[in-house]
């Protein structure tokens, strides 16, 4: 109770089941939480619980749910299970989630994070009935302390009819002041430029304001994030990082960078952890981070000295990662900064830095356009998230991963994207453990020709290059030569046989 | 020779064909010209003659061309004929050109018009070895006043080790003062926000600068613009035209925009002439434009009062619009800005001001993917150019086009787009003569329904339910059902029928 500062407020504390029992059948719901941090914990469960009842009754009861990025178990797993969640935006990384949208059971849209809180604001999807907030704490003036991501928490606050909150006291009260909440956007004609110039910039305050006459319920809770460990660094992410650690160095030996390099931006994931790694391992100093998630690679730069800050809007850490987190926060506090994900990800932002952006991806074609989302061009993996936003708007774009999938049964590299994310004018670097192909200023043909070359594992170098040559050799175009008649054919070979080698 | 007004640069005044000799083989060579306006019209002929005669001497001669967009016959035509071009970019409408690029003789490389300047300044696609720049008249400090297009010319002139100019005569004195040339672009680490909260701010200078020493020479010219007829507008256009303006009311009605829109951007041809002329005579006053060219429908909308400025890097005049322009210009000078394409084109500005995005395509998925380039994913049309800036960066991104193309054997909405430029997350509205599509806040399958049911011609609506259909009964996954055996069986169809229609 003592971390509700704001005295009136303190008559709003409920349980859970009470706080799920404000939420109507039908409501859009907007949760916090980006990335498994600074979801609430309570409330999902109780409310798939009271949906599971009226489900069981022969209730209709369904909402719409809008959060800023991915969550936890207790949140997407919960009301996934339940069938509460009838639509879905901007991305989901739960299993359970990932299922029930593949068999065509949630509404998913999968968005630009940085387009979030804009369209939401400008009424494009419609009226959010309830924000579900985990702060930190609330203060005597009933602002906010933010929690361990950001994501889209400011306007889901300002544009819901009423405010419920968890205040998560395994937060530790000295993330306050770690927030960077900028006020400074607005809906055109009214904009003005974001006034940034360094990605530690502090351009906001530390607090959500918040109206105390619309909190709905407040709930006590003491419950960790959703921290998914990592596994140890394999030899194919070692090698990807080895090759992108080799072309900065060349970069900088060109004068197109200095020792600091700029700005980075990494996706989540192995591959991406492997390369903070190999970052650390490197001789530049002096560098900065303007990303969207600070993962445990991210922790061990800061501790070497050689990060100075980490600009995000989510902690994304490991069990131990957040152990550590905790431990070290003093020190921290001054290095990382927490934003709304409309800045994190916002495309002025990201071009006036001069970001470099690494993602992952799923699949890559021969011209370097990239699917980052649908296995197999039709079912969703998590969503395109913020690469979009980083990738276009990048000084320098890389797309990496190792070269096949499931056990070499599928290529990274195809003949043509079954789905595209990235168009190839996005995609300046794809790494592989094979090699790495450096597309700047290529047309197609070359861009071809590198990527065969270079990226492809050797079990289908050859079916890549005999394509291309008959492609070259008959397309209708030879600007960007394909055959319609088979450039998609190793995914439906893989969809019939599971394997995408011809028997 | 009044028009150089720096004494010591008339020395440099030479015929064509001793400029033409100022290039070598191999050279990188920047010019003017972006949709036919401001290119430099005597060099590139000479040059194309003096190549010809090098390969009827059986030596090698080709250079390597940048340009801002599309030239005129006398640049890309003259020079794709000699087989001059060894490497193109950023874009390219010319037919001779284009034919040599589908059969795989230049290497084109199709970019995003906001990334050409900076990428360039980067050093990512090597040196710049002479800048052929065509400009209205040359001040007594040496500095000059641009033409009737900006496109990358300050960045040519800044980054070439030559510079040679085209002083054409047909260009009227009174041009100075329209152009905004902004010298506050900076690489990273040292990019500052773009100064601009409105489509018609001033924030940089009337002119170029250029150091007099690199003015290699001088040719004197009085040669027109390439200024392209329109068609007069058809019904399908008109209906086109009818349904946006329709939908915009709606928008102001539902408080989403004043009556005065946003600034309005929009791609160049019959289509987009036709909206502007529905904008026209709509109840819409108070309009601004922000775009990359201003056609003959913007100036009937200056004319009308309704639209108050006109934001551009490009004129793109019929002959009778040209001369309009001409007569009227001690009107326009007040109304239209000229700036570079960094700036008409940056998605932190178009991001700011919300502008409403409208740009013409090849064809569109039932998802809402967009092809604007590559007929049958492999033959190029002309190129993205700006329309991934505008359309991504968008209040609203509207895609239109003819629901059918070849007298009724293409169809527009397609299974599978053969290939991406604009993925679905940047395309929130589809406009046919059919109907249109408004597609915020759907998810793919949503989507799939809305365009089919509203955009599709008649002749192939059933196939595309059909696919979609069997598509959601039997697809990987049913995020965006797609079945690859068949997705791209139209295209495969006309390339072997010439009818997207089943025989």
């Amino acid at each position: 109770m003592e971390r509700i500062g704001h005295r009136a407020l303190r008559d709003r504390v409920m349980s859970a089941d009470e706080a799920a029992a404000l939420i109507r059948p039908g409501d859009t719901v907007g949760m916090s939480g980006f990335t498994g941090s600074g979801y609430p914990k309570a409330i999902p469960p109780a409310l798939a619980a009271r949906i599971d009842a009226a489900h069981a009754a022969g209730e209709a009861f369904r909402i719409k749910l809008w959060t800023g990025a991915s969550t936890g178990p207790e949140l997407d797993g919960a009301l996934s299970r339940a069938d509460a969640v009838e639509y879905r935006l901007p991305y989901n990384s739960d299993p359970v989630g990932r299922e029930k949208i593949n068999r065509g059971e949630i509404d998913y849209l999968d968005m630009h994070l940085s387009h979030v809180a804009p369209m939401v604001w400008e009424g494009f999807f419609g009226k959010l009935d309830v924000a579900v907030i985990e702060v930190t704490g609330i203060k005597e003036d009933g602002s906010l302390i933010p929690a361990t991501s950001v994501g889209n928490n400011k306007t889901w606050i300002e544009c819901a009819d009423k405010v419920i909150l968890e205040v998560n006291a395994w937060h530790d009260m000295r993330l306050e002041g770690m927030h960077d909440i900028y006020y400074g956007t607005a809906l055109p004609p009214n904009r003005v430029p974001i006034p940034m110039t360094h990605a530690d910039d502090r351009i906001g305050q530390t607090t959500f304001r918040c109206d105390p006459a619309k909190v709905a319920g407040i709930v006590l809770t003491d419950l960790p994030d959703r921290n998914t460990p990592f596994t140890p660094i394999d030899d194919g992410s070692r090698a990807i990082a080895g090759l992108i650690v080799d072309f900065l160095e060349h970069e900088v030996r060109m004068g197109r960078m200095g020792e600091g390099l700029l700005p980075l931006q990494s996706g989540v994931g192995n591959v991406a952890n492997a390369v903070l790694d190999g970052l650390r391992k490197s001789r530049f100093e002096g560098m900065r981070a303007y990303t969207e998630v600070l993962q445990d690679g991210m922790l061990d730069l800061l501790d070497s000295g050689k990060l100075l800050s980490c600009s995000t809007t989510a902690l994304s850490l490991s069990p131990e990662g957040a152990k550590r987190f905790w431990a070290g926060l003093d020190d921290y506090r001054d290095k990382v900064i927490l934003r709304t994900t409309e800045i994190s990800n916002h495309p002025e932002v990201i071009r006036r830095l001069g970001v470099i952006s690494m993602n992952g991806m799923i699949e890559a074609d021969i011209y370097g356009n990239i699917n980052s989302t649908l296995v197999m061009g039709s079912r969703i993996m998590n969503g395109i998230g913020g690469s979009g936003d980083f990738a276009r708007n990048a000084y320098l774009s890389f797309f990496v991963s190792p070269s096949t999938a499931k056990g070499g049964k599928i290529s990274t590299i195809v003949p043509q994207a079954s789905h595209v994310d990235h168009i190839t004018q996005d995609v300046q670097v794809i790494v592989t453990e094979q090699g790495l192909a450096d597309l700047r200023g290529l047309s197609p043909k070359k861009r071809a020709e590198a990527i065969i070359a270079k990226c492809a594992h050797p079990d289908y170098r050859d079916g890549l290059q005999d394509y291309y040559d008959r492609a070259r050799a008959g397309a209708y175009g030879l600007q960007t030569p394909q055959l319609p008649s088979e450039s998609l054919s190793w995914h439906q070979r893989f969809i019939e046989t599971g394997d995408m080698r011809p028997g």
